[in-house]
This record gives C-alpha cells, sequence and structure tokens, in this order.
C-alpha cells in the first residue's frame, strides 16, 4: 500500500474524498462498543493503539466518539488466575460477590485504564467511567438466584453529555449499581444500546469479531449488508440469530427504536473498520435502519 | 447523646453555631484524602458510609470537596489472593507488572469504586478518576530497579476544575501515567498535596488513623495542635518524622507553600472528625500553616 | 442546653441529621413572611439579629429565601407619634393621604432598612425592595372611600428572581403602587401569597405570634398540624377563622393554589423556629398542604 | 416654541443634531445628584415627572444613569411635623436617634420611593436603593458628639452595577451604615461623588438650584463655565466657595480624581437642563475637568 | 427652521416628544428598502449621506436597522457605458450572463458598498452583504427564456440575526445563488418583504420617490394614509396598481402576512422621511396593517 | 492514482498519517491569500471549486481559514471592456475615479462574490467581506497624484474574528476606506499579511503561480525550502527579489514579525497544493519562519 510520504498528492485527494462524510458527520455523536474479544488478540497493544488512533481521529474531524467496552476474556482469565470456578444456577453462571469484584476491578481497573490510557497518549482526551459514577447506569438484580448480575432499570446521561460537550471521549465500563449503591455486573452491549439513545447519538458501531449479522446462524455467505429492526426482531424471535450476536443485535434494536439513525456490526479485527465504515463509500459488515 | 429528633431546637442552635463556618468555607475547595486503612477497619461499610455523609454534607452546604484516596491494605490482601510475593530492591519493594496490574485494579476498580458508590447513595454527587482520566497525573519511572514506581512529573488539573464546577465530587485513585501511557504507582499522600496545591484548595485534610503529628516519633503525648511548614521541615529533616507519617508531612509542606491555606492531619477513625474540624471552635489533629 | 463547643462531635451528629433536608431543599426558593408584630416584642433588636441569623444560615446551606415583611404596630406608632387619629367609612378605617405618607415612610424608611441591616451585617447579602420597585407589584384602590388602600392587581417578580439568582435576599416592603405611580398600601399576607406564587416557591412560611390555625377560632387546642387548601376554605367561609388570621389563611391558599408545594404558620418568636420547621422531623405549626 | 407635532421635520433635525452626542455617550454611566431643593419647589410631581423623563430618555438612547438624592427640605418639614427641635454640639447640628429614625424614613420611605415610581410610570425601570443594601455605603461615625452622623468609608458597587447592567436605573437613597450595622445620616453630595468613581462613570451631575460655580461667591456675575480640579480646590481652601457648595465642589474634585471624565453643576430649575447639557453644544453651569 | 445651537431648550422638548416612539422601538428590528432611485438623485452623495445619518441615528437610540437595497438606474448606467443592448422574450428583459455580471457588480460592488461606506463613517457600524453570503438568499430560475433572474426559495437570516444581535447594520444587496452557485438577480423589493418577515421585523419601511400608494394609479389625489392586506391585494388583483408599485405592494403584503407588524411605503426623497415616520405622531405615506 | 472507492482501506490509513497535523493545527486561524492569476487560469471553475473543497475541508477538520483575495486579471479585463487606457504618473499607473470604481466592482462585485458562492456550495460556510465592512481595513492616499490608491493605516479585525468565532469563512477582498468613507485599491498581498498578524493566525499560506521564492530571481533552481524573515529582508532589500514576488515577500516578513508562526508561498496551480503543505510531511513551496 502506498504512504503519505510516498504520495501526498493522494492524501489530499482522498481527504477530499472523505470531506462529505466528514461534514455529515460532524457534531454528531458516535457510539463505538469495543468488544473485550477485540483487545484480547495475538497483539493486543497493538490493536488497541490502532484503535485509539481512530477514535482520536473521529474526534480531531469533529465528531464525537463515547465509547463503552466489555472485557469477558480479562476477567476469564482473572477468574482463572485466582483459581476460581464458577457455580450454576439451572445451566447459568452464577456471579457471587468474589466474582463480580474480579469483573469489577477488572473492567474498571484494567481494560477501562487501559483504553483511557492508549487514547490519552495523544493529549487529555479521555475520561473513564463506569455506571457508577454519576448514577450513569441505574441497574436491578436480575434473579437473585444468578447472584450479583443486574437489568438496567434507568441511564442517566449528564455525565456523558456534559463530558462529550467539553471535547472529552467518555470511555465507559458497563458496571452498574442499585439504588443502595450495591453494584452490579450488566451485559455491556445492551448498556451500549441504551446508552446510545440516552445520548440522541446518530450512529451506534458494535466493533466485534465477525463481518455482520448472518440471515442463517452457520452460513457465513449470508451476512447482510443492510437490515431493518423488523427483520432483526424476527431474526431473533425465530431463533436464528444466537449466541453472543443475540444481545448485540437487540442492542442495536434498541438503540434505533430509541432515535440512532443507524447502528452497524462491524468486524473490528479488520484495520481501521471504523473509519473505513464512517469516511468511505464502503459499507462494511451490517446496517440496522428503522423500518 | 441527644440527638436531632429529641431535641430540635439543640439542632438549631448547633447549626446556627455553626454558620460563620459555613459561611467561610463556602466556594472553598477542600481537598480530603481518605487513607486505605480508614477503610480497612472492622466495619468498613459502616466508616465509608459515615465518610459519605461527611462529604455530601461539605457539598451541601456550599464547600466543594475533593477525595484522594489509597488502598494499601485491599492491595496487599489481593496480592495475598493470589499468592504473589514481592522481590526487593537494595531492602525496597518492587512494584512488578503484575503488581502493578494488581495495584491498579484494587485502587481504580474496588476502592475508587466503592467511594464513589456510597457517594452516589445520596445522588449523582461523585465521579471516579485515575491519574489516567485526562491525564490528571503524569508521572515518570523513579527508578527502574523498583519497577512500575512513578514520581508526579505534572499535575493537570482541568478535569477535576471541571467537575467541581458543576457540582460534581472527584474522587481520584493514585494512579498516574508516563507520556507513553504505561501506568505508574505513586505514593496517595504525594498525589494528594500536589493536586491540592494545582486546584488551589482552601484546606488540605489528610483523614488517617493518628491524631496528628508527633513532635517526638515516639511519644503520643507530643501530638502538635499547629505547626508551621518550617517546623515540619525541620522534623522531616532531623529524621524526628519516620514511618508513613513522612510523606502525609511533606505533602501538607507541598500544598501549604504551593498557596493552599491550612493543611491538617486528623484522626478518621473518629467519626465525623472532618465536619468537627470544619465546623466547630475545637479544632482537632495538626493544623500546618505557612510560617 | 448543651453548645458546639462542649459538644463539637453533637454538633457534626446533628448536621449529619439535617443532611437531608438541607439536600432536599437545596436551591429551593423559601419566601418567609416576617410580621411587624415578631419585631415589636420586648427585646426587638435581639428577635430581630436572631431572625436575620436564620435566614442567612438558610442562604449558606443553598436555599434561595425571599422575606416579606409588614409593619403593623411601626406604622400605629408613628401616627399616634404625630398625633394622627383615624378617621372611619362604614367602620373601617380610611387611609388618607398622610397616613399613607406615615405608612409607607415606616414601612420603608425603617422596617425595611432594619431587616437589611440586620441581615448585611454577615455580609452583602440582602436588598430591600418595595413594590414600587421595578413595578414589582402593580396595585388598584379598592374603594376611594377607603382611601389610599390598594389590591394586587399585578406581580412582576423579575427583579425578586434576578437578586436571587445573583444569591442576594430580597427583603419587600407591601408598599405597592397603580398605574399612574400613586403609591398604596396593601395588605403584606396577601402580598406575601403572590409573590410565593409569582417567584415559584417551594415553601412560604409565616411567622407570627401563634402556634398555627386553630379548628376553632377561640379553643388554643385546636391547632392543626395540618390542613388541606379546601379544609381552610371552609373555615374562612365559615367564619371559624377570623381576624388577622384570615388574610394569613387566604395567603396560603393562594400561594399553594399557585404552584407552592407547602406553607407553614409558624409562632415566629419562638427561638429559630424557621430552622426546626425546614431542618429536623418536628414539624412545628400548620403546613397547608395541596388536596 | 414649536411643537414636534407642528413641525415633525424639525424634531428630525434636532435628533440629527443629537446623534453625535447620542454615540459619545452611548453605554456611558452618568450619575445624576437630583436635590432635594429641586423636589421642593412650587410645582413638585410636575418637576419630579419632568425629571423623569428626562432619565427615561437618558436610558432610551443608550445612557446608563444612576440616580442619588438628598432630602434636606424634606427632612426640616418633617421634623417640624413631629415638633422636634435639634440640639447643637459647638454650633453643628446633633442627629440624635430619632432624628436618625425620621431622616431615614424621609430618605428612603417617601423622597426616594418618589423618584422610583415617577421613573416606572414608564415601565420597570428603577429600584430605589440605601447605602444599606448590599451593603453598598460603608460608614463611620464621624464624631459621637454629632450623634449619628458618618462619614465614608467605603463604596461597594457591586449591586449598582449589576442593576445598571441588566438596564436597571438605580436610585441611591444616602442614608450608610457602620459595620455593626447602625445606620448613620450621610452628606448627599459626598455620596454621588464616591459612587460615580466607584462605578467608573463617564459624567456626574449636579442638578442643583443654581447656575453654577461662582468664582466670587457672592457675585452671580462670576459663574464660571469650566473648571479644573486645581482652580476648584483652590478656591474651597481660600475660603472663596462656602455653604451648601462646598460639598458639591469637593464631590466633583473627588469624582474627576477618581477618574470620572466630566462633573457639571446645573442649574436643574431650568426645565430639562439635564438633556440640554448632554445633547446639545450648549454647555450650560460649570464642567469640572481634570487638570 | 431653527436648530439646535439656536434653541438647545428646543432639542430638550423634541426629544422628550421623541421618547414614547423611542422606547416603543427599542430592540426591534425595522428593515428599510432603500431603492437605487433615491440614490440616483441630482445630490447623490448628499442624499446618502443624509439616509446614513437617519440609520446611524436608529440604531444610536436603540433600534435594529436592516437596509435592503436595489440599483435599477446604476445598472442601467453601466450596461449603457458598455455598449450592452438587452434582447427580449415575449416583451421582457433577458438577463443574459454578462448582463447578471454588470448588476451583480454594480448591485455588490458599487451601491452596496458605497452605503457601507457612508454609514461606517460614523464608525464600525455596517456590513455589507449579498444572498450569496451564508446562502442567505437561495433562488431558482424563474424562467430559463429570461436568463439569469431569480425567485427566491429560501431566506436563511441567521447571518442576518447574528449581525444584528452584535449591534451591526447589515446592508443587503439583492443577489441570490441557487443550490448550485449559480449567481441570480432578483427583485430586489420581493427580497425586502421576505427578510423582513424571516427576521421578524417589527416595521418594513419602503423609502421609495413617490408619497405612497394610490387608490387609482393615475391620480395623486387618492394616496392612502392606511391599507389592509386585503385591500391592497384586490388593488393588486384588480389591477388599480400598476408598474414598479406592484411588487413593493406584494412585498408590504408577504411581509404583513409574516408576522410584520406595519410596512409604510414613504417618499424617501423628503429629507429625513424615515424619522419622521417613526419619531413623531405624523405619519407619512401609506402604512400597511393586518386586516 | 488509487481513489477511496477502490481502496477504502488506503483513505483510513492515509487519514490516520494526516491525523498528527489535523490535531495540531485544530482551532488555529490559516490565512489563505488567493492569488486573481489562480483564478484566471484556463479553467477557472474547476480550480476555484477545487480550492473552495481545500478550504471547506480545513474547516470541516477543525481549522479557521480566512481567505484573503486579488484580481489583477479581473481587473484588467473589465478595464478593457470599456476601453478603459491608464494614465501614468512618474511611470507608475494612476488609479483614477473610474478604474477605481472598475477595481472595486470586480473584487468585490465578481471575484469575492465568485469565491464565496463556490464555498456555500457546500452549505453557508462563508461571508464577503471587504475592507469597507465594519471599517476592517482603514486607509490613507499614497500620493494624491496616483489616484485611489491606499496604504493601510489600520486592521479592525473585529468582524473578522467574529465570523470566525461563529464558524464562518470571511472572504477579504481588498479595498479598504479612509476615514471620510473614500474607497482605496490597497496590494492584496500587503493586506493579506497585515490581516494575517492582526488576527494572530498561526500560518499564512500564499497561493501564487510560481513554486516559492528563488535566491535568484532568474533562477527556477534556486527555489528556497526554507528562510527566515532576516534572509528574506535581505534578498528585497538586495534587489534579488522582484516585480509582484516582493510584496509577497513583505507581506510573509510583516505576519511572522507580527506573531504568525509560519508563512508560505505555494505554487496554488498544484492540484490541493494547501493539503499537502498541511496534512503532510511534504513541505512544498518556500517556508518563512522567524529567525
Amino acid at each position: 500500500m502506498s504512504t503519505a510520504r510516498e504520495h501526498p498528492d493522494q492524501t489530499a485527494q482522498l481527504l477530499i474524498e472523505a470531506l462529505p462524510y466528514i461534514r455529515q458527520f460532524a457534531d454528531s455523536v458516535v457510539v463505538v462498543k469495543y468488544g473485550g474479544n477485540a483487545l484480547a488478540g495475538g497483539d493486543e497493544a497493538s490493536a488497541l493503539a490502532s484503535f485509539a488512533q481512530d477514535i482520536v481521529l473521529l474526534q480531531a474531524v469533529g465528531i464525537k466518539p463515547v465509547v463503552v467496552h466489555g472485557g469477558g476474556p480479562q476477567i476469564a482469565e482473572m477468574l482463572k488466575k485466582i483459581g476460581k470456578t464458577s457455580e450454576f444456577h439451572d445451566g447459568l453462571r452464577i456471579t457471587d460477590a468474589e466474582t463480580l469484584e474480579m469483573a469489577q476491578m477488572v473492567l474498571v481497573g484494567k481494560v477501562n485504564s487501559g483504553i483511557v490510557a492508549a487514547l490519552n497518549v495523544h493529549g487529555p482526551i479521555a475520561v473513564g467511567l463506569s455506571g457508577v459514577d454519576a448514577n450513569l447506569i441505574t441497574a436491578a438484580f436480575r434473579d437473585e438466584k444468578l447472584g450479583f448480575v443486574g437489568d438496567v432499570t434507568n441511564v442517566d446521561p449528564t455525565i456523558v453529555n456534559r463530558l462529550v460537550a467539553q471535547g472529552i471521549v467518555p470511555v465507559i465500563a458497563t458496571i452498574g449499581s442499585d439504588i443502595a449503591g450495591q453494584t452490579l455486573n450488566i451485559n455491556a452491549d445492551t448498556v451500549a444500546g441504551e446508552i446510545a439513545a440516552a445520548v440522541h447519538a446518530e450512529k451506534l458501531v458494535f466493533l466485534t469479531d465477525v463481518p455482520g449479522i448472518r440471515r442463517v446462524a452457520d452460513d457465513p455467505s449470508t451476512v447482510m449488508a443492510q437490515a431493518t429492526v423488523e427483520e432483526l426482531e424476527a431474526l431473533v424471535s425465530s431463533g436464528a440469530a444466537n449466541g453472543g450476536m443475540v444481545p448485540k443485535v437487540e442492542a442495536c434494536c434498541t438503540a434505533v427504536r430509541g432515535g440512532v439513525r443507524r447502528a452497524h456490526i462491524l468486524d473490528g479485527t479488520t484495520p481501521h473498520a471504523l473509519l473505513v465504515e464512517l469516511f468511505t463509500d464502503s459499507g462494511v459488515g451490517t446496517m440496522v435502519v428503522p423500518s
């Protein structure tokens, strides 16, 4: 691939081709869900640095990014380190107090800090948040038998909006707390959808490790370029979507039904997939639109 | 002790007696260093809830509190849990990568979140920060042989000032990062002094587990009610102060030399010592003043 | 009674017990009607100083007080001094030009200035207003045979709102003027109710010399702790309320019907009754609520 | 004299001729001292209405007027009404408590309210202040033997500046208070000079009942069109100025030395003398300039 | 005619008579259409200077003027200079590319600059705009056979509102552009009406060379002092209005239907007709009112 | 050359490479002098559209561009069209009244409007100004024998700063006016330098038709990549620079001495030279730096 150093005129040309998109998304909020898997790959530091560049570029051209992240693989690794084995209730993993503590420490004290630090190499750009901060995410126990697992009952986006208004990129770890101050673990995809709706985002982008939503779960050739909320809801209720894709698909629907114009599920392992989606004609992954 | 419920007229009377102090400190920033020991006591949750009440009261009467915290005992407990033993260099403990990771997770993901959650039971009042957020604390390796231990090289108080201006209580975990984004462990007392100076605090208050600074380290009867910066600096250089008290004393001096009007070292295990110091005639602990 | 000086820990405890109330009323406007009788007692200066402390404390903890006052006893004293005797029309006292002039001078030039001066001993906190200022209260002649007595036709709260927004306590003398600039005497209780509604106050508090509203006018044992607007309106129309209590009761109803959440009639001769009502569980006097 | 109704083209022409002055004084603060004598004339109401028109016009064309007033004749009349006779100390009148009370009531409750009401016929334009409001004028006893007579020790113009910034005309009665809240009577001319300097006025205008400052006190033909601060100070120290003119002359000097560009002493009994001075080439009275 | 210099008291009197109008129109936007004919008279520079004085006076007394101008005679003169003769389509003049270029250069580069320069002799008051600036006027080809003649399709008053809010007088040349950036010539009267409606003007004033709208086109004695929108629309549809008066009448109707309170058609060749209309009881020309 | 459509990944890569420059120049003012020659080429519309894209891109990525333009070739063409021949004084061309009028019409009414229209195809981005607007450029006659030619005596950048602060691109035609409102023709390069200094620009960029400043005027191989102010001043005083390059070089020196960090002389006929200079490592043309 040629570089700017070799062909400065090409840089200029490509910037000009990106101009309509830059203008279109100026001042728009774009919520990016960055998966723990994206971080857990072979060259984690390099992937994170590349992701940070993308986010900083978005901000530099006037877009207002908000990052939401998970950290499943990192939590699993930590639990393994302390020799923790999970118990189950009706086949579902129970989040006991120690598991919650580990999850919270890994999400907030490791993954979140790591993303913030990678962004802030470029300047004082990012601030880490968890759902506990300024009561961003209030949650309630889903089922006491499952332990400290919560469902979102309220999103108060004030702190996110204020940081965004100051040119700061909020990076959000998906820990919530109930009204008594008890922290709870929550599904990160779900939170991303709720936050995108609450902050009136223009776009919600899931950076995953798959190329999009498949019409037939087992058939990689059935990735959809575009889907309506109705199509996706049918896909979920028919059972055609499965596994980890379900909360992502549901979150896209939550967001789009909540006023977000477009939701996207992209393969975040492709370098700069976020930029390609935003600044070129080449749609990648699946775009979710209102009906 | 009588209560407000029994003697409402007394509540009124005592409020009136607190009035001059409330007016004096209105709109002032007060940095409170909350020690990990204070949290690690027998009834940790209750102590934390009591501390949270004090901070919320400060904010309710127009003071602008900023909380800085450590977490030594909690880090030690975690290291023990994973069976980590420390190595030493010239008698000093080495913070290797795993130790740093644990320290960061405990400080940011456990202690910090815990304090924030305790405060936010009262409303969306607090936001947790670490030194990584918006490059609040830039640090540099102290000595590579000691591993990931840093000294503060710069404090950028912008994010703290903005949150304070919005009526938010920043709660700061004392992790910093160097300019390459590498996080480093830093002494929490030192950070408290630097931040107090950087935000032009009116007061810096250390909540410790001792009743103040002793003129003679081993003699509890020599606690000073008041001391000048010069007296304390002499105490440190003469070796009369020792152990964990040294960084606290030095931080008081840093803060007062940096423009903070008063620094205090109090026994935080006394209930509501912070309020007694601020709102009554009864000075408690040691007050550090400019010469 | 023990004092803060003796029991600083008690001060702290009582402050903590007041915290929920302080937080609840933060940024709320509380209109306080301060009666001329309260000022005319045996130790006028001391009562006024105590009242001033209460108002300054309210302001110090973030409440926005607005004071409305009368001055009946002081006007009577002045009229006596100049040997003025009143004429009557159908049994009602006639406010002739000289009486109006005396009333205005006493209310604006004596009582109002006295309250403002007592408050401003604590700092540049209060500004005196009469209804003439910035056309705060426009009135119309009630009945030309009664002379210069007016009924409120309009309240323009702009100047009150602006001063309140600047942290100033407006102290309002209840003189109004008609559209030709003719000043008129108006009932202070009525004005208090109208202003409380116009500034969207959270509370209206009447500091009187009785312990509350009686269900049976002559029976002190029938003071009501709480009453709805409907109950009070029935009380007035049945004639059960009488004398000076009627305009107070009507003003409470006006205010509550106009959106004020709670109106109170307290015995202002009890020290710090205002603080006891606001900051403790002990309701004193009668609280008026919507139906 | 022809009127606008008869010669509308002349109105237009004269407006055009006033244009340079209107532009020159736009956004400037002009302090106008309005004497009690001006109010005490044969047709008081008419004179006041005419004065009010002038002030409203100033405000309408973008000037920021501040009115300071006295009330000597009105106070004398009131004292007479209550049969008060003054005592003297070394030939100087003693202001005892009752005299102070009467002075305060007349100045604040009668003269001030009267001016404010006359202005507010034109809209919610004016707010009355005394020196007690927001601690505008702090004073100290001049000589306890003279009773409640004060000298200005501090002017805090914050409340005046705020009202002016909101398009309000402050009307100031010259009662001050000492730091204990004791009100004191102060010379109105002196206050006008101090306030003009404190608010950085462009002009200070005294509306008196004489045509200007005479070089020779007894010789009406020696009225000066212009005088420097030095000339006037020499006039006062030589004793050539006398009587009530001395505080006016001294106040002009205070103001001009304090940064006010021009001070004027005009005959306020000439209709619209203020407008003629401000908006035509015809200087009237004496203009005081820096040396 | 007497002047201010001769009769300063008269200036004052007339200013007082103008006061109610000055207050009434304070902060109101007044759109003034200044015709090219007004500029093309015998003493063009003098007429322009006089017009500039009027506009500056309006601004000085707090009115917010917006000037819209044409330039027909000046364009004709320029076309003559380059020897351009027009072609016609169905009897209508065709604006070919060269004619458009000349029109644009004369309107924007000569007439507009001339008005701006005349205003700015009084200070940095005016900024010239054409419809191209910040897309103030978007237009579309009326009929391609007529060449570069456009009809207004959109007015974006943002730039006008911003300049007005900053105390600047926008001076608008009536060139528009279509969405491809092609400039088009537009009728200036029409633009004036559209802009008056878009900026929510209080008044729209046409300065023409006739004394008003005639009920009978050929009969000068039938000039109407006042007319409703309905009356004027009937006049136009009946053909009773004709020639250059039609777009003016239609623009008045557009403006008044669009919320402008009053539209006026005056004889701008009378000196200061604008001031006479605004600041005296003497209505001149025809005033258009809603039905 | 490959395009974004073909190689979206390359677009992303090149955006990332431009990121440091985008961040570096964010919020900086960049003054771009756009020469008349650049407009007068073979494909004028296309060159202008390309220039407009560059400016819009600058603005889209957070830079604040200000455009200053000349129009020599276009003025010459217009003078030719009306058959105007110039007279001379001591060998210098005389700008008589008609020449000035044509210059003003062409610059303001044609070139300026053309640039504004080309920019505003992208949205309401640009507003045209001449030096007459809000007294941006005050000038004085250079030599009356040369006619209406002026030298800059004052730049009041207020209107430019305000538009820039609102996200508007000012496009400035270099006509000034003297204090009597007489317009004058001024050298556009000189104006560009003065304005760059007055608005505290980060950069001044001359888009010319040559590749930079030559050390030896006749030797194209001596183009300098970088030069200090001192080197250039020596070049001018030694006569080594000549012709139209002199005012450009002098303007660069004026700007840099006035605080502009970098001035550049580029070949504007190279497509997107502006973007290449700003967003790649490849410096083009000559960069002028402080000594």
